[in-house]
């Protein structure tokens, strides 16, 4: 009989689950909110209801496992830990608590690292052996792949490029330091600096400055529009990432970062910049060598795809 | 027949060179300037006659192969490409030169990696999976090791801690770009340091101003016999270290730092100020969890015993 496994993507903002075969195949998926529930049980007990509808709807005896992506999960102990885009604080047991709320088998990793084998497995980096997977929603999460195999790190914890310091001194971060990248280089990062803008500069030459609740996506629309400002915008999150990026460039050397995410649907809007800076500030080794792609694999899939592939 | 192979370290102004058993016994050692040669081909040819002075002594036909660890040299191409500390400009083909002059197979990998491979076939990292060796000579040069691999990177250039912008827009670099972290965390680096504060301050307070020649040598003797200034520059020079090494574990998360090289002979004068920034400037997950470490390897054993490993 053919096995099933259950891939769960965990968001600052939303959830997200499917039901995988061994192909990669999504055979069924649901989404649901993160946020909403006064504490992690009742949450977990919301993901379990909507998981048992999935797994009824596909075959229950046929499930296998269950492979978790979320922020700040570890792979070697199965807990989060201070996950600052999460609305649970300190260290939740996670592959503990899903294991008993579905009598299943659970592995869990950072939502990044999930996203990375997702598409190292079923997407844009099928075949490569060492690329980097960036990841833009909410924060700035990444999976870095060296020698074919992902890097967690002597305690599991590997790939917080989000926290890298992009500016020294700079915004402050939900992580308690100052000028992590993923202030800058995110979907929430973008609005901050479009208000940091308006707030400066009043900027009324801007469609932006007209809006009362600016979000990544009226960016990208006013720059699709040719607005002067959002494309500045995009101009400076792709500087801030590219500086930044040509730095890990000369760490682990990889033929492709690939972007996945929210921000990331901009595309060559946000792409141009980052590869104009990234390119600027290379070691000459590294120039003209390194391909920017975006996922191909439609929203959310990579990230369930890659915490099913972990369950297997 | 017990097998032998030849380690080589080429280095910015030294190279040694040793035969090397199976067992990690370097049998015979020799060093030699890699200064002071026209061209790489009069380099060669010296560097030829000095190891088969060694392998006649070690007996010639036990030789399996030869090892060689250099700046910006390539596992995969056999080459040493764009080396701003050596002397020959461009590419330089010199796994072929070797080979042709010694008549024995040649590996050669990047001087920093070949030290890491020391190091966790014979030294401090002997059984860690994942650590990070870094050299502070007259560059920086570093080696990743994660999953209990080096990491080479997709085209063999991996491991440019050095060249990481420690100061956007700080010092020129050898590179010929801006604020690398070799240009501050290094023998030459921390001697900038000393001579740009003279230049600026004067410091008659200091041991050091009355020296024509400032050397890390004896800025580490004026910091011994209590000299506030050097003191205060092992300081600085840790503080753009921890920061960026802060940076680094972030990205691959490692059990331990490993020092190696001329600077690190200062120890807890260089390496306290480290690990205070380095912990001040961590994301709490990292926190009191990576050892810092100098090697324990004699000179520059484990960069022979790197090559060496290379060979077999």
């Amino acid at each position: 009989m053919d096995k099933l496994v259950l891939g769960i993507d965990i968001g600052g903002t939303g959830t997200a689950m499917g039901i995988v075969d061994r192909r990669g195949t999504i055979v069924v998926q649901r989404t649901m909110s993160t946020t909403g529930h006064d504490t992690v049980y009742s949450f977990i007990d919301a993901l379990a209801k909507e998981a048992e509808i999935l797994m009824k709807h596909a075959g229950r005896e046929k499930m296998g496992g269950v492979g978790i992506g979320a922020p700040n999960a570890n792979f070697f102990t199965g807990e989060i830990a201070y996950a600052p885009n999460l609305p649970w604080e300190g260290v939740i047991p996670l592959a503990k608590l899903v294991r008993e709320a579905l009598h299943l088998e659970v592995a869990i990793t950072n939502d990044a690292n999930a996203a990375a084998i997702g598409e190292m497995t079923y997407g844009t980096a099928k075949g490569m052996k060492d690329f980097i997977l960036v990841t833009l929603g909410t924060g700035l999460g990444s999976g870095f792949v060296a020698n074919g195999q992902l890097i967690y790190g002597h305690d599991g914890f590997a790939g917080e490029l989000g926290h890298v310091i992009a500016v020294r001194g700079g915004r402050k971060c939900g992580c308690g330091r100052y000028g992590c990248l993923e202030t800058y280089a995110s979907a929430t990062g973008i609005v901050r600096t479009a208000n940091e803008w308006i707030e400066e500069r009043g900027m009324v030459e801007s469609l932006l400055s007209k809006q009362n609740n600016i979000t990544s996506a009226s960016i990208f629309e006013a720059a699709q529009n040719g607005d002067g400002v959002a494309l500045e915008l995009f101009d400076y999150t792709g500087k801030i990432l590219g500086e930044t990026l040509a730095d890990m460039v000369a760490i682990t050397s990889p033929q492709a970062i690939i972007f996945f995410g929210g921000l990331s649907k901009a595309g060559e809007l946000l792409i141009g910049p980052v590869r104009k800076y990234m390119e600027a500030n290379l070691l000459k080794i590294y120039k003209n060598k390194v391909a920017l792609l975006c996922s191909a694999l439609p929203d959310a899939d990579a990230a369930i795809l890659g915490a099913a592939a972990l369950a297997w």
